[in-house]
């Protein structure tokens, strides 16, 4: 039971946290923080939270939990603003979809990394964007990753840890840099290859006529290219080593099925688009 | 009306075909034939053959219309069998991927492209296959593209476009060459990419754990990577120019992408990230 949560960024991941919680009856009072006050407002209205306060600084202040959901990119500037509030027992968590870059950010504002922050990453989430599209089952028997380093707070871990199982999610831990390789093959490199294939497209002539015949296949394939660009423009910069080493890796392999086209090698292919679908029935089926 | 109509290849995309038009009450009798007879008596079963001929040349006598659903590397074998039975006036039309090699096919087994021969592609598909798989509703409304020649017989064109009307679709005419750009864009490159990615993710070391880990957007960017590994190497060997064409346009596109994530350019990641939601949430919306 979590006495007074703050959540920085009510968006979709962190108002549908809130509302899991409340749902739960998990949390006391749920205050809202961020610099974009009609997000707040429609916060308030919808139930996600109890009220706001603009303030960071004093939004965190006599705060148990202070749960971070904003672009990876604002993770510093928010860090420095509620530094000089923080209690001593205060927790930190937050929803970043890479920690390597959080955990740094965290040193370089509090000089080390505070005992009470629990780096985390709630493997969910929809192409939509916004308070609006937040709700209470979003995690439920969703995958989250807690990565503690070795200075977290046992009692800090035990307590996101079970926030996130009280929002219905399966909670797992992981190494720092594991995690972010781990997240850059499986969600990163993706995202990448979908913007970039719509993209391509888009730049091409006659554009208007080659979406017109895309079919059931490519609406999936493309779907996550209809993720924020702001996210995922911060993923890539913040997450940028991982994300590099596993599309080159992808590169490779995707230059050697190319090779296999151009010289007509239908037994590569064939043993390539085999495996891929074994892989994916095993795994995805 | 077609009073006598030969599928050759009974799976997914022949099959719905039979059970479209008949339900509409577009069609008399419907043989079956291809070289595997378990399906061929599961598709009697099913009720979505009358019957069936595992001679493809006796199957194709007295035929009015004969429809190919075989992989493209089948077609050149199937026009050579059924070459002797064919009639003056038999109107042979198919539903393959790509439309240059069947008609260079048929050039090269018929001496010149048929009068009767009215190239096709349904634009329509699941990644399941098989005649278990097959269902009425499949082309309701969607596109089936063909691709008729200055050659074909405007009574044969007449005769397949409203073959596919009955079934529910939206008929188009377009050129060979131009349809198998606009599908190696919209279709076999997406595939590619997707097929690339599972293989690529499935040779890396761990890969249980990584694939764990695959949410939601994963699932759906490899959704096509599960689909039948033969028809897709075929697709590549047969559409191979143009799928070539497409992928370097893609890789240097990638490429540009990539350097932006070196050098840190968040400005030039957000246009391309911004650029490419906005078409896909245009055109996929």
């Amino acid at each position: 039971m979590i006495n007074r949560l703050v959540i920085i960024g009510v968006g979709l991941i962190g108002g549908s946290l809130a509302l899991a919680l409340r749902k739960a009856g998990f949390v006391g009072e749920i205050i809202g923080s961020s610099r974009r006050e009609p997000h707040l407002q429609k916060a308030v209205e919808l139930g996600v939270i109890d009220r706001y306060d603009l303030d960071m600084a004093s939004a965190v202040e006599g705060a148990d939990v202070v749960f971070l959901s904003v672009p990876l990119g604002a993770m510093r500037g928010v860090f420095e603003a509620i530094r000089p509030a923080l209690g001593a027992e205060t927790i930190i968590t937050d929803g970043g979809s890479a920690k390597g870059c959080v955990v740094r950010d965290a040193e370089a504002v509090f000089g080390s990394v505070p005992k009470g922050l629990v780096p985390g990453h709630p493997i969910a989430g929809t192409e939509q964007s916004g308070v609006g599209a937040a709700f209470a089952e979003l995690y439920q028997d969703r995958r989250v990753i807690l990565t503690p380093l070795e200075t977290t707070a046992p009692e800090a871990l035990n307590t996101v840890r079970a926030m996130w199982q009280a929002a219905g999610a399966l909670v797992e831990e992981m190494a720092v840099s594991h995690h972010d390789e781990v997240l850059a093959a499986t969600s990163h490199l993706p995202h990448m290859l979908a913007f970039g294939l719509v993209d391509s497209l888009a730049r091409m002539k006659d554009n208007d006529e080659i979406f017109r015949y895309a079919a059931g296949g490519f609406r999936d394939f493309t779907r996550i290219a209809s993720s924020d660009p702001v996210m995922w423009r911060d993923i890539c910069l913040y997450n940028r080593d991982a994300v590099l080493k596993m599309t080159e890796s992808y590169h490779r392999d995707l230059d050697e099925m190319m090779q296999a086209i151009e010289r007509g090698d239908g037994d590569a292919l064939l043993e390539i688009f085999s495996r891929a679908k074994a892989a994916r029935d095993r795994f995805c089926g």
